[in-house]
């Protein structure tokens, strides 16, 4: 497969705001977006750092996936997202090459492109997402 | 401060030539440098994506740093480092603002640049390094 770049870092977070207030007033950096996710029961506050973005995401519910993780590991990196240029084909080729999928196939983000998870067993533990964006040509 | 850019990601790994496979042939990136530290007790394998480098950092001894890390977490991301303009201000700044530094005064990384550890009880569990690359025109 080919990865032209790291799309985004999340980072799941206890409390968005606090999270939000560290980034933009220690870091310096600005939350150009907030958005809730239902299906995913989570909020979630976007940064661009060059050219990755970083998603501070935080469980609207306990049970989400987020508020499960928070629960196990405690806050932190959740998962990392590469970009690649054929996301139906590089899922293909990862599980041909005897990666174990989540996603067998992409479905969309709540940003709108294609994304789909590895799982951590065939990555170093490492939560692994790859993305497709849209072709600003299209 | 003013951070420019993800400079690397870090990721711990148990055997560092299995994990270089994974990158290279499923991924299909390039691993452009080893080396080892004496100090850190390890042995890294890095990449590029677009701006940002991935780390692949293994242990050398059971004891140090990243055997440690493993032994308590598993293998996994062990921290991000953000590039930083003035990495002895930002120091400054981020104490000022209530982050607890690791590292109170720069040193320097295996690879030459002016690094410092910020405390992942203040930057929402996430182990987070600030680094200085060396002014291209100096």
């Amino acid at each position: 497969m080919e990865i032209t770049h790291i799309e985004h870092i999340a980072i799941a977070v206890k409390n968005l705001d606090q999270a939000i207030k560290l980034f933009e007033e220690v870091f310096g950096l600005k939350c150009h977006l907030i958005d809730e996710s239902r299906t995913q029961k989570t909020r979630t506050g976007y940064f661009l750092i060059g050219q990755t973005k970083i998603h501070l995401v935080e469980s609207t519910e306990p049970f989400g996936p987020i508020g499960r993780f928070i629960e196990n590991k405690g806050e932190g990196i959740h998962h990392i997202s590469f970009a690649v240029k054929n996301l139906t084909e590089a899922l293909k080729e990862a599980a041909s090459k005897g990666v174990q999928l989540i996603d067998t196939e992409p479905k969309l983000s709540p940003e709108g492109y294609k994304i789909a998870f590895l799982h951590p067993k065939s990555t170093r533990g490492v939560l692994t997402q790859l993305c497709e964006l849209p072709n600003k040509h299209d």
